[in-house]
């Protein structure tokens, strides 16, 4: 039914790996004979067992850190879903651009190279520097009423993730944060979030970026029609009509990232619900995926706990925040580096002289 | 009865103010203009609208960071409440002074200026250089048979503390966090949150460096024999006893030091179960003092969530840690400095000309 994407999806997707058991054993050995009791680094042990088993090697720090930034616009914008008008899509790239959103001040701060990438929005951008131009089309259609992108489309924003994804590898980048920026998109994370998990929509909608109560309860309702619409009668939808029919530009090119930075050993940090529904359907369409990644935090979103449940993803931080942006995945780039250096740096029992415990 | 005590006391904590009301108003007044949904960046926000109640000003970033870490012996090691013996106090201070600890380098990798202060580690460190020496005597009584420490020995020791937080502050410190080394501590640290909280020693007593479940039964039985013994009688001890009775020459520097911190306006991190035991005494002297703290982490010892939820202070981390050393505390400064970054750094909806929400 879909041909031109599976097969755009078993290029990106043939030779991922599951992590290496063999080199987490390794380090979790090496993680013992450092100066602590065993396992008092709690998660910052299991990050660096993780990101060991992904790269199968002696992990350089400071790590080569890159966030890319996908912005796209949604039909379903017409419905009144958000609290912001749609221009506000096209005004936030500017705003990246010219160094002022919270994820400029967070990538800066942390050291990460930030990449923004037009996919979808509705907005000319011929004149703009510092942008990745790779605009599919201006927006999607309105998924209350048609699917919200073709098939063609929807192979070429996977084809943008996953070549980006090869750039950051080829570049020397070893971790790398996905984020987003698209009006109206929460109500596409709502949709893939129900149709991937079976949660009922008034479960997997929230309030965005604050809406209010009356265009809440049409959020759920919406959120409730697509679902009936394109999945009513199948019990198991394929996450590629899942993402074709209620996902974005954006959300696709994150699936594409997601999947080929698998490919490529990367490790992969997933921001809020937005970020999280793309890795969702990336899990799905390839299980191994989910050993790549790590839940940057828990957003306020309530759909993001569905999806972080589903993928048995436990968040590193949980700071109320509900921006998106890569917002959240930037801020946990910290615990994730002093995971690794601790790996690297600290000294063991044996080289310090340090007596070990009794008993 | 504690005289000299008390008289100490005053002359560190005669200048607390409560942080400003007025400028955590007008902090909270400029996130609202910055490009984000309103609220959206959740507890970052928070931080940033407490750092300009305590700073009263614009808040210079990047902060300019110290962390402390205080080392001393227990008496109470004597009667086999820890895993580990006695003398890793002192090989774990080697340990520090050579770079070789998780804190070490955590500090390195998050930019703070480390400082090791011995004030009661029962060793000889009369040739070791870097290390900050203000030893006061070579650990503590064991308080299962007489008090801790004597009042002229803690009054010393709360000096050492109050005495390093007014050179932070005279250096140009804005953030400091505390952390400590002392092998038997976590039991101070139970009695201490047992007399101040009425806590049963069960709830407040836990596996410190990962002792075996006879141990951790003698522990919990110890714990409430020196409860019994000092405060059996008192329904709500003074802090200054508690201190004295059950605490730790380390315990009571750190007291000093975010007592006088408070004076001096500066952010405090606090870290695990054995430094927000010293803030919960430090509160309990004076109340105000709440205000200056920041819970950089949610440890795994259960007496930590009773302190936290006693001083009503939400942890910023809980990453299944239960090191000390400071370890926790170092891993929330770049979330602390984020949330100063956002708000000194990110654009404003007019600069940016973003639109602002429809509601």
């Amino acid at each position: 039914m879909i041909s031109l994407s599976t097969q755009q999806v078993k290029q990106i997707t043939q030779n991922i790996e599951l992590p290496s058991e063999h080199w987490r054993q390794r380090a979790r050995a090496h993680l013992d004979t450092l100066t602590k009791p065993l396992g008092s680094l709690g998660r910052l042990e299991d990050l660096a067992a993780q990101i060991v088993a992904i790269r199968r090697d002696a992990v350089a720090s400071p790590l080569n850190k890159g966030i890319y930034v996908f912005a796209a616009d949604h039909g379903i914008t017409a419905e009144g879903v958000s609290a912001y008008p749609r221009e506000v899509t096209y005004q936030m790239v500017l705003n990246f651009l010219r160094q002022g959103a919270a994820v400029n001040v967070l990538a800066s701060l942390h050291r990460a190279e930030l990449q923004v990438i037009d996919v979808g929005v509705d907005a000319d951008f011929d004149n703009v520097p510092g942008l990745l131009h790779h605009k599919i089309a201006k927006g999607t259609n309105n998924m209350l009423h048609e699917p919200a992108m073709s098939d063609e489309h929807l192979a070429q924003a996977l084809k943008v993730g996953a070549t980006l994804a090869a750039a950051a590898a080829a570049s020397g980048k070893t971790l790398i944060a996905i984020g987003e920026m698209g009006i109206g998109n929460t109500t596409s994370a709502s949709a893939i979030t129900c149709a991937l998990t079976g949660a009922p929509p008034s479960l997997a909608t929230g309030h965005g970026t604050g809406i209010n109560p009356e265009a809440f309860t049409r959020k759920i309702a919406i959120v409730e029609s697509i679902g009936l619409k394109y999945f009513g009668t199948s019990p198991n939808p394929q996450p590629l009509d899942i993402l074709r029919c209620v996902g974005g530009l954006e959300i696709a090119a994150m699936v594409g990232m997601i999947l080929a930075a698998a490919t490529h050993k990367l490790i992969l940090v997933i921001d809020g619900f937005i970020s999280t529904a793309a890795a969702a359907l990336a899990v799905a369409m390839v299980p191994a995926t989910q050993g790549y990644l790590i839940a940057g935090h828990q957003s306020e979103e309530p759909g993001h706990k569905v999806l972080l449940n589903h993928l048995r993803l436990l968040p590193l931080l949980t700071l109320n925040m509900r921006l998106g942006e890569g917002s959240g995945a930037v801020l946990a780039m910290p615990v994730i580096e002093s995971a690794i250096a601790v790996y690297n740096q600290m000294a063991t029992f044996t080289s310090a002289g340090v007596s070990e415990a009794q008993s």
